[in-house]
């Protein structure tokens, strides 16, 4: 059975046509689908409001308690429980999930020789038992990056990880296309030039272009870990932009990376 | 099959020592259950921290756009997912709902000829066959007190009403015990003294009550509630303390409303 996960980010998130014009696109995806997103810039508005200093450490945002708090109310209250109405609105009979609901996804706090990043949650599991259920009820599920340890503390995980996660999780039960949404079209060979983007990639092509430095740094990390995803089971990934989901899908916009 | 609904409130959110003992005797009771909790201190804490100024209309407090935002994070953010992870710790298998979740509440604006009370949701229907469903999955079901209109909306919803929408949805499935937690130990004859508690009142004990003004008014549309829940069908309505939880559900603490 064909399983579509999407994951969407602040881009998306923090414009409101955006979002609007994504989740037409979304609900009209046939077949069983699962959204993850990540935050976006109203956490950082909530937590300022509420007087909350953020602490970075080498460019990373550091999750104390208060921040926790922040992140559970915007990511599991507003920004879940929001587009999951607006999902239903679009007659996708969507149902919001953090990770520590029904267990869908347990964690553990992430252990660092040099720095406590606080409470941010690296995935241990993820109950696919549960997810096939709610899956084959024919619901939507819309995760937000929120995880638990079991132990009762909740714990803050990157949504790419989440959709990594659930993936390579689900792909035992469902053929899987798995989809980061992107603000650029796909993978390019020229950073600043959309035109350039790469259709189809597999690790033989991945190898020469990155032995001809022909692929832009900054999408060898999202590369590296969609050939992970590949080689954990995951039957395609693809990267682009949101607004093209259908097109992703199709295999006509952005960029589909492949086992071969 | 048995189904306990029990809604709590502030006076048990607002005390983390109180919750947890609380939820160490709800995870205990044995078969299907709900949780529908309320709001409490936190979401007018954050709505001051934001500097968001609470409308008050006759003591009730009007729902603006910003107060919506507010509680849906504070309630299905915050305290729903804290609730559900700590559950998860006692070997509960909670999984958190709003009733956009699922479709599992749908409510309208509430239209009232005098005030507008802003983002206030009336409860329409409760999606009775989701609900089967995750109970029978094992699941117990945590409620915040939001529910959608169906286009897009969040509306804010009492909990009090929910737990008995719940409760009369799901009457047509399940034996229902339908429990009101209260600071107090029940239903008392004498409002100042906990001695007095009513242990079981049906409608002619209640009505003979409210001839000779033997009862403390405040109780009375608490207790015209409870005889309608039975009235559509619940099986029987508990209140008293939380804390008492497995002596309320036994007959053995509370006041039990029953239909004679």
């Amino acid at each position: 059975m064909q399983l579509s996960i999407i994951k969407i980010g602040g881009n998306i998130i923090d414009d409101e046509a955006k979002l609007a014009a994504f989740l037409d696109v979304f609900s009209a995806v046939k077949g069983k689908k699962i959204l993850v997103h990540g935050g976006g810039k109203l956490a950082t508005k909530v937590a300022e409001g509420l007087g909350i200093r953020q602490q970075m450490v080498d460019g990373r945002r550091i999750t104390d308690a208060e921040t926790l708090r922040v992140v559970t109310m915007v990511y599991a209250g507003t920004i879940n429980k929001n587009i999951v109405a607006q999902l239903q609105a679009r007659h996708c009979d969507a149902m919001g999930l953090s990770g520590a609901d029904g267990n869908a996804i347990l964690a553990h706090k992430r252990v660092h020789a040099m720095t406590d990043f606080g409470y941010v949650g690296d995935v241990d599991s993820v109950n696919t038992s549960l997810l096939t259920s709610l899956l084959l009820l024919d619901k939507t599920l819309v995760f937000s990056p929120i995880t638990h340890d079991g132990k009762g503390q909740l714990l803050n995980t990157n949504a790419d990880t989440i959709a990594q996660e659930l993936a390579r999780g689900l792909s035992t039960t469902f053929d899987i296309s798995l989809v980061y949404s992107f603000e650029k079209s796909g993978v390019l060979l020229d950073a600043d030039n959309d035109a350039t983007v790469i259709n189809r990639i597999g690790p033989v092509y991945y190898q020469e272009l990155k032995d001809k430095k022909l692929i832009f740094a900054g999408m060898i990390p999202k590369l590296d870990n969609a050939f992970a995803a590949l080689r954990s089971g995951v039957g395609k990934v693809i990267i682009g932009r949101a607004e093209e989901l259908p097109q992703l899908l199709a295999g006509q916009a952005g960029t589909t990376i492949v086992h071969e």
